[in-house]
C-alpha cells in the first residue's frame, strides 16, 4: 500500500525529510573499487576489457574486433523489422530530431563602442560516446534520446557500447543503430564500456586502434555512474543519473485513474524508481491510492511496481497548490506532471524539474518516447543544477575577441592597471607593447 | 633556452607527442586523499573546516561565522579604492558584463502539427558557489569572471569563497566583493571549502547554518580541481582546470616582440604554464627565441618565467599554416592567438580553444581582465569538450511538454507500440487510458 500523508500532520516535516533523502544515491563508497578497475583498463587495455565481458556477459571475445557489431546486421535488421514499428521508430526519430534543431546554441559576432569584434563560436565535438544499457531490458528510446542530440549538434563520428549479456543483441536495438547512423558499436557495458570510450585502446605495440571520445552520456547502473564521475576531466559526460522518478501535482479536476497509471508508469521500471503525487484534494488522495492497488493486479511488471510503490511511493495532501509546488521544489523531480484546471498558473512556482508535463492529456510516457525533448533527465534532486541532456552536451563554445589598434588604445591604460594591481608586468607589457609598436 | 622544433626533423613526432603529453595532469592519485577529506568534513562539519584553515592559512577561526567577511569591510574597502583602480575595475565589470548578456540561453515555445505545445524554460540557479584562489597571489579578475556570469543569470545566492594566509585578505579583493555584490564571502580555501559548498553545514542540533550550493565553479589547485571532480553530482562543478597555457600560430606579418611578451604573460603565471608557438617562417621563430631570453632578463616574475618557458615552452617552424592549426587542433589550447596576415582565413581550421584571440593588436592579457568574454576557460586539452564559463553554467533548462487529447490520439499507436517493444505495459496503459477516458 502507498504510503499517505498530510502537511497538517505533526510528523510531516519528519516523513517529507525520509522522502528527500532516499532519492539520494550516495556512491562515493564505490569510488576505490571503480578507480582500481578503470586503472586496471588503463594499464591492461584490451585484456582487462573483454574480461569483464567473459565476466559479466558471460561469452568469450578475444579482441575489440569481437566486440564490434558489424553494420550491415544493422542495416539488415533495419530491413526486416516489423514495418509499423519501423514506422513508429521512425516517427520518434523525427520528432525528437525536429525538437532538438531548436535547441541548437548558436554563435553570434559583436561590435563593442570602440570597433573591437567580440564573440562566440559553437562547434560539435569530434567523437562522441554513447552507453545504452542492456542486461534486464533493451532501450532502442535510450539510443535515440542520446544519439539524436549529437547529430544535430553535427557530431561527425558517434560511438556507442552497450552491454550484450551472452552475446545477444535485441533486433530492435540493431534497427536503431542502423536509423541513427552510429559510426562504430561496441559489446561492452559497465566499468569497461565507460574506460574504453574515456581512455581509448592501444594495441601492444603503442597503436591506438580506438581513439578516445570527447563525451561520454547516456544512464547506466551505479557502477556506470561511478565510472562516468571518474573519467570526469578526461572527457566530458552529461550527468550522474539514478533510479527515475515522478511527481505529479493534481487538483481535483485531475482523472485519478491517469494519476494512478502515470505513478505505476514510474514503479515499472525499477524497484528504486520513485512515483509522489502531491494535491489539496484529500477525496483524490484517497481514490489514486485506491486505484494503483487495483491497477497492480494484472500488471505485467507487478512485482518490480508494487516494490517500488511501497517502498518510494507517497501521495501527500498539501493546504493548497502552493504549498504542493513549495514541496515539489524541494524534491526537484525528474519528471513533473501538472494536472489541474490551470496547469499554466501554477509553473511560474516552479524552480526545478527535469520535464514538466502540463494538463490531463499529456502522460509522461509520450515524453519517454516521442513528444521531442529528451528523456535523459537529472535525477535525485539534481534538475536543481543539471539540464535534460541536449545539443549543448554535443557542442563547445569558444569565445572570439580580435581588437584593432585603436580599440586596444581606448582600453589599455585599465587593462595595465588591473594587471599591475595583480602583479602580472608581462600581462601589462603584452598590452603596452602594441601600443608604441616598440620593443618593451 | 626555449625548445626550437622542426616538423620536418625526423625526431618532430615523439618530440610533439611529449608536449602533447605534459599538458596531463593526472589527478587520479590525489582521489583517496581528497575523498578522506570530504568525509572528515561531512562528518565533523564546522570542526573540520576550522582546523582545515587553522592547518593551511595560519590562524585561528572557532566557527563559521568567524570566516564569514562582514559586508561593511567589503563597501569599505571599494569607497576607499584608488579611484583609477576603481575606474579599471568598473570598466571590466561592465564590459564583461555586456559581453556575458549576449550569451544568456533563452527558453522558447513551439507548437507541433498537431498542435501540442512544446518548449523549453531556462531558470537561474537558486545558490552558486564561487572558489577565488588565494595564497601566492590574489586575484580580483577570477572574482568578476565567476560572479558576473551568475548575475548575468539571475542567481539569487552567489556565495564566494577564499584562502586568506594569516587571515590577510586584500583591499582590491574586498572592493570586488562589493562591486559584484557577492551575497556572503567565507575566509576558506582548498578541499574545505568545496567540501562547506557542495555538503553545506549543519550545528550539532542537526539545525542548517550553511545551505549547500548548487553549483562551484572557479580555478584552484590540484587538491581543488580533485575536491570538485568528486563533488561532481553533489552539485554541478564548471570544469576541471589545470595549469594555464597559450598556443600562438604566427605567420611573417608578426611582431617578434608581441609574441615574445604574449608567451612571457603565460609562462609568468605560474612554473606549470606553456607557451607554444607554431610558425610557418623560421627567420620568425628564431626572432621570437632571441626576444624571449632578451626580455626574461628584466621580468619581476623572471624566475617563474623562465623554468615555465625553458620546461613547458617550444617554438615549432611547420610547413605552412595549415599544418600548424592541424598541429594546434591537437593541443586545443585555453588560449590561442592567430597573429597572421589573414587570421579569419585561418579560422575555420580551428577545431578547439578556450578562447580565440585574432590579429596583431590582441594580446591575450586584454581577455584576461575586460574585452569582455569570460577567463575561466578549460586547459590541458579539454577545450575538445570543455566550454569558457558562461551564464549557461548557471542556468538550468526543463523541457515543457502540453498534449491535447487529439493531439494524443494522434501519436498514441507509435507511442504505445515503442512501449510495448521495451516491455512496460504501464507506460502503453498511461496513454490509451486517457484516449477513451475509461478505467484501464
Amino acid at each position: 500500500m502507498i504510503k499517505l500523508l498530510d502537511t497538517t500532520n505533526p510528523t510531516f516535516a519528519q516523513d517529507f525529510n525520509t522522502i528527500l533523502l532516499r532519492a539520494k544515491s550516495d556512491i562515493d563508497h564505490l569510488i576505490p573499487e571503480v578507480l582500481a578497475t578503470l586503472q586496471d583498463i588503463r594499464q591492461r587495455g584490451e585484456t582487462a576489457l573483454t574480461e569483464s565481458v567473459k565476466k559479466y556477459d558471460k561469452w568469450n571475445p578475444t579482441c575489440l574486433k569481437d566486440l564490434r557489431v558489424d553494420r550491415n546486421l544493422a542495416e539488415d535488421a533495419y530491413k526486416k523489422l516489423d514495418s509499423h514499428l519501423r514506422k513508429s521508430l521512425q516517427t520518434a526519430f523525427e520528432r525528437i530530431y525536429e525538437f532538438h534543431i531548436l535547441t541548437k546554441p548558436k554563435g553570434f559576432i559583436h561590435h563593442d563602442k570602440f570597433g573591437n569584434l567580440l564573440g562566440m563560436q559553437v562547434l560539435p565535438v569530434s567523437r562522441a560516446g554513447i552507453y545504452v544499457p542492456g542486461g534486464k531490458a533493451f532501450y532502442p528510446s535510450s539510443l535515440l534520446m542520446n544519439a539524436i542530440p549529437a547529430k544535430v549538434a553535427g557530431v561527425p563520428e558517434i560511438i556507442m557500447t552497450t552491454p550484450t549479456p551472452n552475446n545477444q543483441i535485441s533486433e530492435t536495438l540493431l534497427a536503431s543503430i542502423h536509423l541513427c547512423g552510429i559510426t562504430e558499436c561496441y559489446k561492452i557495458g559497465g566499468v569497461g564500456a565507460i574506460g574504453l570510450l574515456a581512455y581509448g585502446l592501444q594495441d601492444n605495440d603503442g597503436t591506438t586502434i580506438f581513439s578516445k571520445v570527447d563525451c561520454i552520456s547516456g544512464p547506466g547502473n551505479i557502477f556506470v555512474a561511478t565510472a562516468k564521475k571518474l573519467v570526469f576531466g578526461e572527457v566530458n559526460i552529461d550527468m550522474i543519473a539514478g533510479p527515475s522518478e515522478i511527481g505529479i501535482i493534481a487538483d481535483s479536476s485531475a482523472n485519478p485513474d491517469f494519476i494512478a497509471i502515470d505513478m505505476l508508469s514510474q514503479a515499472e521500471h525499477d524497484e528504486m524508481a520513485s512515483s509522489l503525487l502531491i494535491t489539496n484534494d484529500a477525496r483524490l488522495a484517497r481514490e489514486v491510492a485506491r486505484k494503483i492497488e487495483e491497477k497492480l493486479v494484472n500488471l505485467c511488471r507487478k512485482q518490480i511496481a508494487t516494490t517500488s510503490i511501497t517502498h518510494r511511493g507517497a501521495i501527500i495532501v498539501a493546504q493548497d497548490l502552493e504549498e504542493a509546488a513549495s514541496l515539489m521544489n524541494q524534491i526537484a523531480p525528474e519528471h513533473l506532471e501538472i494536472i489541474t484546471q490551470n496547469p499554466y498558473t501554477l509553473l511560474p512556482l516552479i524552480k526545478a524539474a527535469g520535464a514538466i508535463f502540463l494538463g490531463h492529456y499529456t502522460p509522461e510516457a509520450i515524453g519517454d518516447y516521442l513528444a521531442g525533448p529528451n528523456h535523459t533527465l537529472p535525477t535525485g534532486g539534481s534538475a536543481r543544477f543539471f539540464s535534460p541532456l541536449g545539443v549543448q552536451h554535443f557542442c563547445t563554445n569558444s569565445s572570439l575577441i580580435s581588437f584593432s589598434k585603436s580599440g586596444l588604445e581606448n582600453l589599455a591604460a585599465d587593462c595595465a592597471a588591473l594587471a599591475q594591481q595583480e602583479g602580472l608586468e608581462a600581462h601589462k607589457l603584452s598590452v603596452l607593447a602594441r601600443l608604441n609598436n616598440a620593443s618593451c
